[in-house]
């Protein structure tokens, strides 16, 4: 491997990188004519290079060291290169199913080589807009979510090790503070980076601006966010870093990835389905009025929340007696006390989740970093009026959301919303 | 300085490592003659010599790589030494009036040295069994606390200077496993190092081990203990780390630092002064019947706390525009938002200091450390006595500590519990 210092790839030098690389070469049984390179990066951050060959293929993806959507002029660590390979690995090693396989790191060239999750493999975001039903997407995510957040929890985790893994991620530093600034202070304050679907919605983001118990609840957020140290969590986990296909489901891009919050996953997953949701009147024509679709959406969201539920708390008690120190078993020794614990423990993580995912579906409409599901919506006011709903309801989620004991209730109010 | 690997000291080797270490040698003038060195260690853990001569002096604290007070069956990295030396000096950055000052640190030989609080320095906790009045305690405890922990939380630091000092204090991860079993743990469970003054509250440490509500409540505390980098605390602020005279109060022994609850260090001092309060009629006798002193420890709880909360929120009111990133003004910007935004913040800090400092008590009347308050009462059915009481208010205060709204409210309910 020849990698003295980093220099930006494009096609050419990937070519010349991956003969020198024998982790790469390999999949491609050394044979490096032919090769088809394609830049896909569809995404804020990195670049993204499918390699194809007849005998093989994978995906480079590398961090410059600045955002791509905004360039230079928004410089950020190449080392977040680090930190999403160590994230898919540890992810990868409690969830094979749902993470592709890492071939290759380079630190100083911030490039990660990995499976290529060929066609018909689409990111989940397109497919919720196309109106695609993926049966199997709840069951898979709820099994990457229960699995990566329990194993990485001190529920698993003995002290030791949690505070080591803790100290190593403390080093994703900037991509955390992107997070805060994005999701927990832009929105609610005047920021150059803002944008709404003006004018209708100017005075909705006004609004957010000057809502005091919103601000209140978003600063409690933002400290679990910057304090707690719960599990991995991977950080940016909204319909964009799924790629799936009718049986497949696989989780990338965990570039975010630190010791946080779960909610903030569980919640960037649900809220991004929910903002989906409110985008569907936005896609209706005379051929599909997507009313199926929404409902097959919202049993999405209580199934995602139902099977985690079921998922997170059977691990829990399969590894009762395990190295985990949260819950020593010679304390919670009654199946009284067991139930106890956990029904709170997970009455929590829901209120935690709901607001998390609040805040997520708020910043995606008066934040900087809007999703496809609304800015493909052409029609503005018909935009405006979806996404209105949409703020409506994150707002009153945000506020309220100690109140909700079960996620049928969740998905009830976000009916409610619509009639 | 002649530091090539480790060797526990002695009276002898000590003079020699004066002799080879300038920042020592001249805090004496250099002159070794007629020093008198005495090993005063009466904690737990370490070995501390005072070291006097007619030109100077100053204490040398040693960490063997076991637990002093049961020996080399404890193994404990003497690692710890270099916490203590880092939050001695971090807390007496921001709070110089009360932290000694370091001298000298020798990471490799676990050794620190530090200014000799000279006599009438005692530790508060005799002063607190002698009966002796301290004016100016909780003026500088509150002090202590306010400063210290404001300027290391995320009021003040930005969070990458935060993410930096969490990742270095999660090394110091034996001490926290030692809190997270002896606070945590083994009161609640069957353990060999678990004491109580038997046969009298056998029954009553029992009853702690068979309460599902103390349980359920005492893993949410941990949790949080374990979970939550909130500002650098001292992790053993109990009566024994402060040192005091008429006027002159100073903070010892951080070596249990990390970031954690701050609620953890507030919630140790005042369940600490409420051991005291509980032991008193243990002391009383013909000449004194601590009738006074105990409506002074009460009063100097009241104060401490109130105190830390005008303090701590004078220092978040002055620091609004700075570096700290949890409250941003362009958001915080309006003054009825940013005195609901401190209240919620001290009420929540509020119920973490009485669930701490109420398991705090409670494993040192059933845990393996109990406290000189109680353990100087001779007559065994009066110590259990009062320590039945406190115990007894213990477990209320943590299980109904949300109920509580000021600490008023708290010193009257101690006051109930003795009626
Ligand atoms: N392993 C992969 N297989 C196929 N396509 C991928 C793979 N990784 C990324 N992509 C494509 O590249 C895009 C951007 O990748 P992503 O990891 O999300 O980058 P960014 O960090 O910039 O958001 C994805 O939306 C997807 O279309
Ligand atoms: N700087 C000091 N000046 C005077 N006495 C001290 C000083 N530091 C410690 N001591 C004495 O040594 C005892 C043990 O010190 P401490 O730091 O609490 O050790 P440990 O970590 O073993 O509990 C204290 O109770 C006090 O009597
Ligand atoms: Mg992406
Ligand atoms: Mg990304
Ligand atoms: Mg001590
Ligand atoms: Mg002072
Ligand atoms: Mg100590």
């Amino acid at each position: 491997m020849t990698s003295s210092g980093f220099r930006p790839l494009d096609d050419k030098s990937l070519v010349e990188y991956i003969k020198a690389t024998p982790a790469l070469s390999s999949k491609l049984a050394n044979q490096l004519d032919g090769l088809q390179i394609k830049e896909v990066g569809d995404g804020n951050l990195n670049f993204v290079y499918i390699v194809v060959s007849s005998a093989g293929s994978f995906v480079i993806k590398q961090a410059l060291p600045y955002i791509r959507c905004i360039g230079e002029s928004w410089p950020m660590t190449k080392e977040r290169a680090y930190f999403e390979a160590t994230a898919l690995r540890e992810q990868r090693r409690w969830c094979s199913d749902h993470v592709p396989e890492v071939y290759h790191f380079d630190r100083e060239m911030a490039l990660i080589g990995m499976r290529y999750l060929e066609p018909p493999h689409i990111i989940l975001r397109k497919g919720l807009i196309a109106g695609i039903e993926y049966p199997l997407l709840a069951e898979h995510m709820s099994e990457f979510m229960a699995r990566t957040l329990f194993f990485t929890s001190l529920l698993y985790h003995d002290t030791t090790e949690h505070k080591r893994a803790v100290a190593e991620f403390c080093g994703n530093v900037e991509l955390c503070r992107l997070t805060e600034q994005v999701v927990f202070s832009d929105p609610y304050k005047v920021s150059q980076y803002n944008r709404c679907t003006s004018p209708y919605l100017d005075r909705d983001a006004e609004a957010v601006r000057e809502d005091n118990i919103l601000k209140l609840e978003v600063a409690e957020l933002k400290s679990m966010f910057c304090e707690r140290s719960q599990a991995l969590i991977h950080g940016d986990l909204h319909t964009g870093s799924v790629m799936v296909t009718a049986d497949s489901t696989q989780v990338i891009d965990p570039e975010f990835g630190f010791y946080g919050p779960m909610g903030f996953d569980i919640g960037a997953f649900i809220g991004n389905l929910i903002l989906a949701y409110f985008a569907q009147d936005g896609h209706a024509d005379q051929v599909n009025d997507r009313k199926a679709y929404k409902e097959w959406i919202l049993k999405t969201v209580e199934q995602t929340w139902n099977l985690f539920h079921k998922k997170f708390t059977a691990l829990w008690n399969e590894h009762r007696n395990g190295s985990g120190e949260a819950y020593l078993p010679e304390i919670y020794n009654n199946s009284e006390l067991q139930l106890l614990t956990q029904k709170k423990y997970m009455q929590d993580l829901l209120h935690d989740t709901l607001g998390f995912g609040a805040a997520k579906m708020i910043r995606r409409i008066v934040g900087v970093a809007h999703v496809e599901d609304f800015e493909s919506i052409v029609d503005a006011s018909k935009r405006a009026n979806c996404e209105r709903q949409a703020l409506v309801f994150a707002k009153m989620l945000l506020k309220e959301r100690r109140k909700f004991q079960a996620i049928t209730e969740v998905v009830l109010a976000v009916q409610q919303e619509q009639s």
